[in-house]
C-alpha cells in the first residue's frame, strides 16, 4: 500500500515541522541555500552516523578521515578540475539573463535566441565551477585557495600519510563525510541540488589488476546500503554512465539512482577512477605515492581507485521521500513518516494520558531515564490522538504513554509508529524493549 | 601523578599514530591547516557527540540546527561584521613583511619600524577577517557571499522559524555544530587556532529581566562539562573579559580557560550578548523578531541571548593534552592517552595470545560480534605486551586477549587501560561487561 508523495507535500511538511528551513529567509533566501531545522540536523546527523557504522566501523579494512575545505590551490590543477570542472555558459544579450548551454533546448541553441524573451545568445563560454577566495589580507593570484568541489582530493593527498600511520595495508579503504561547493547555475527540486553540499565519499584501493572485482563487489554493497537504510528496493535502479557522461577520471561509472517526485536521480556514483589521481598527484607534487605490496612479492605500483560518492543530504531527501506515507486513521487522514528507527529524530516520544493526577510527574520522570540513552520528547497538552499524529508525523517510531494504571503497577504502554499496536511494559523494562525492537528491525528491515 | 606533556611530544603522537596530518602536506602544506586522520576524525566526531548529547539530548528545553555556511550577505551586515571583524595590520616597507599591529612589539610600534629588519613600517589599517567569494559566474559586489566567521548568525535569523515550528518557549536554547572561517594572520600551536575551525555554539533565549541569572547558570554548567568529560578541574579557571577585550555584541564575557603546555589560553567564551544580534536582524530585514510571551501575560519583548561558543577543534586539542601521560611498565616507558571511555576512537582491541591454534579464528569471531555495538581494532602481530603498548597510546580504554583456555570455557581477559587489572569474562558477557564499565565511569568521571 504506496502512498506517492508530491514534493510540494514534502517541502511543505519539512517546514511545517522544522526540517528545513530556506536559509537566510528574512532576507529573501540565498540561491539554493537550506538550514536544517531542529528535527532536520537529527536526521542528518543520523543518516551520516548511519553511513559513518556501516563504512568504518563495520568494515576492518576501512577508515575515516577529515581533511579541511581549504586545500593548497596545487591540489585542483594536479586533480584536473582547474581545468576540466567547468560548464558551459551563454548569456542573453537583451534579457542579460545567463544560461547552461547543456540545458537550452536545441531549437534556440540553433537559432542563438533566448529561451527566456527570444533575444540574442552569446557563443558558450567556459565557466569554472569552484568558488574562489584568498588566504590572507591581499587578493592576489598567490593568495588564491579554493571551496573544495569534492571530499575525494583530501583522501588521495593522504594516501601516504595513512598507509604509514594506520598500518593499513591494499587492499583497503578511506572514508570521509564532508562540505563541498559547486557555484552551479541550475538549482532546483529543494535540497536536491545545491551549492553547497555535503558528501560522504569512500576511496577504496587496489592493485590494478583487480579493479573489475572490486567495483562489481562495492556496486553491489553500495545498493544494498540503501535498503538496509529501509529504502524500498522498487525505487532504486543501476544507470551506467555513458561516453560523454564520464567524469574526466573515470573509467567506468554507474550511478544508484532513485525514483523522486520529479523522476529518477542520482543518489550515488561507484567510479573506477583509475591511478588518476594518485599519478596526478605523483607529477604535480614530485613525491613518491606508490605502494609496495609485501603480499605480492615487493611489487611496487600505483593503486586503482573505486570510489563510492554520495550526497548526504540527497540521501536526506530520498528518505524522506521514501518514508512519507498517508494513512487512515479514526476516520481521519493520518500522515507518517516511516523511517528507519536508528534514522528517526526522535526515538521515544512521551505522554501522561492527562496532566493531573501525578501522571505527569511519572511521565516525566520516565522521560528523564529515558533520554539517557535515547532520543525523546515529552508531550503533555492536548488529546492523546492528536499527541501520537505529531510523532507519526516526524517518524518517531515509539510511543509512552502514562495512564492511572502506571501509579498503581509501574507499566506503561509502549506504541508501535507503524502498526499502532499498543502493549503494556514494566517501566523497568522499557529501555530493553525498545532497544530490543531496534535491533530486530537493523536484522529484518 | 601528572606528568606534563609539551607540544612538540603532542604533535609527534598525533602524526605517528593517524590522529592530525598537515593539510596538503605533499604540496608543503597550507597555512594553518589541518587534516583529521583515522584516529583524529574518531576523537573529533565523539567530542562533538559528546556535546551534542550534553546540550541537546539531555536539555529538554535546546533544540539543534545546522544552518549553510554560505548566507545572505546582508546578515553580515546586520550583525556587525562588516563594519566591526577587523585586525588592524601594519607593513614593513622594506622586507614587505605583514604583522598585527597589536601584536608588535611596543617599542617598534612607536619608532614605526619593522620588528624584523628595522625597516619603515606604515600605519596600521583595518583589515577584515572575513573570507570572501562570489555566487554565480559574475565576480560583482551583488554576487559577493562571505564564508560565515561565526556560525551564531545561522541561530539568530532561525530564531522565528524554531518558535513557530519545534513549539519551543522562551527561555529555550539552540545549539549547533558547523565550520566558520576567520582569515587571521596568526597562526601557530598546531590546531589551536586556524582559519577553518568549528565551533560548537549555543545560544540561549530568555527574557531581558533574566539574564545574569541565566549567565551565570550557562558558566558553571559549561565549567562543569569539561570536567564530565574527563579533563582536570585543576588546569581550568574562569577569566573575565575587560572592557578592551569584550567582542562589539558583548555586554559581558567571560572565558574558561584551559591550562595548555603553551599557558592559559581561551577553551570557551559564554557572552552576553544582550538583544544586539535579534534587535540589529530586525532592522535590518524589517522583520518581525519580537516574542509574545504567553507566560508573561502576553508581554512582547525581544529576547536576550546568552550564549556558549566553544571550538571542537580546541577541545580536541585540550583532550588529547590532559589525556597524555607517561609512566613506567616493566621497567619501560608507557605512553598512554587516558582518555575517557566514550571519547577514545578505538573502544576495544582484540588480541589473539597467539595466531595459531585456532585462537586468531575465534579472536576475530570475538571481534565481529563486538563490533556491531563498539569500535574495535583486531591486532595479532607480535608480542602481546607489544599490542597493549599500540592501543594505550591511542586512548584504547578495554583491550580482549583470547588465549588457550578460551578455547576450552570460552572466557576471555578483559584488560582496563589505566590500571592494567585484567579479568576473566564470559566471551557471552563481553558486551554488557564494557557497556557497565563505560556508564560507570559516566558517573564518577
Amino acid at each position: 500500500m504506496e502512498s506517492t508523495v508530491s514534493m510540494d507535500m514534502l517541502v511543505s511538511l519539512c517546514k511545517r515541522r522544522g526540517f528545513i528551513y530556506q536559509s537566510s529567509e528574512i532576507y529573501g533566501g540565498l540561491a539554493s541555500a537550506w538550514d536544517y531545522g531542529p528535527m532536520g540536523v537529527e536526521l542528518k546527523n543520523r543518516v551520516q552516523n548511519f553511513w559513518w557504522r556501516e563504512m568504518t566501523q563495520l568494515h576492518d579494512n576501512i577508515v575515516g578521515l577529515d581533511a579541511s575545505i581549504l586545500m593548497h590551490p596545487r591540489v585542483w590543477e594536479a586533480s584536473g578540475h582547474v581545468e576540466n570542472f567547468t560548464d558551459p555558459l551563454v548569456d542573453c544579450k537583451k534579457c542579460k539573463q545567463r544560461f547552461r548551454a547543456d540545458q537550452i533546448p536545441e531549437d534556440n541553441m540553433q537559432t542563438h535566441t533566448c529561451p527566456d524573451c527570444g533575444g540574442e545568445l552569446t557563443d558558450p563560454r567556459q565557466f569554472n565551477l569552484m568558488f574562489r577566495t584568498h588566504l590572507g589580507p591581499v587578493e592576489s593570484d598567490g593568495s588564491l585557495v579554493y571551496l573544495r568541489p569534492e571530499t575525494a582530493q583530501g583522501i588521495y593527498v593522504n594516501f601516504k600519510n595513512v598507509v604509514q600511520t594506520a598500518r593499513m595495508r591494499v587492499p583497503f579503504g578511506i572514508a570521509q563525510v564532508g562540505k563541498a561547493f559547486r557555484n552551479e547555475i541550475t538549482t532546483k527540486n529543494f535540497i536536491f541540488r545545491t551549492c553547497e553540499f555535503e558528501q560522504m565519499e569512500m576511496q577504496f584501493f587496489i592493485h590494478p589488476s583487480e579493479d573489475e572485482k572490486y567495483f562489481e563487489q562495492w556496486k553491489q554493497e553500495r545498493f544494498e546500503f540503501y535498503t538496509k537504510m529501509g529504502i524500498r528496493a522498487s525505487r532504486l535502479r543501476f544507470h551506467q554512465h555513458g561516453p560523454d557522461e564520464l567524469a574526466h577520471y573515470a573509467k567506468i561509472a554507474f550511478d544508484i539512482q532513485y525514483e523522486f517526485p520529479f523522476g529518477w536521480k542520482e543518489l550515488e556514483g561507484i567510479h573506477n577512477r583509475t591511478d588518476y589521481d594518485l599519478r596526478r598527484h605523483m607529477e604535480y607534487s614530485k613525491k613518491d605515492l606508490t605502494y609496495l605490496d609485501d603480499l605480492r612479492e615487493g611489487e611496487r605500483y600505483i593503486p586503482y581507485v573505486i570510489e563510492t560518492s554520495a550526497g548526504l543530504t540527497r540521501t536526506v531527501l530520498t528518505v524522506l521521500a521514501d518514508a512519507y506515507d498517508e494513512d487512515e486513521v479514526e476516520g481521519e487522514k493520518r500522515v507518517v513518516l516511516r523511517l528507519h528507527p536508528e534514522l528517526a529524530p526522535i526515538t521515544v516520544g512521551v505522554f501522561p494520558l492527562v496532566k493531573k493526577d501525578g501522571l505527569a510527574e511519572l511521565a516525566q520522570e520516565v522521560e528523564q531515564d529515558l533520554r539517557q540513552d535515547f532520543a525523546t520528547f515529552y508531550d503533555q497538552g492536548g488529546a492523546i490522538g492528536r499527541r501520537y499524529r505529531r510523532q507519526d508525523e516526524i517518524g518517531t517510531p515509539f510511543g509512552v504513554t502514562i495512564d492511572y494504571q502506571s501509579k498503581e503497577d509501574r507499566t506503561v504502554t509502549l506504541r508501535y509508529r507503524d502498526t499502532m499496536e499498543q502493549v503494556r511494559v514494566p517501566i523497568a523494562e522499557l529501555c530493553d524493549r525498545i532497544r530490543r525492537a531496534i535491533r530486530e528491525y537493523r536484522r529484518t528491515g
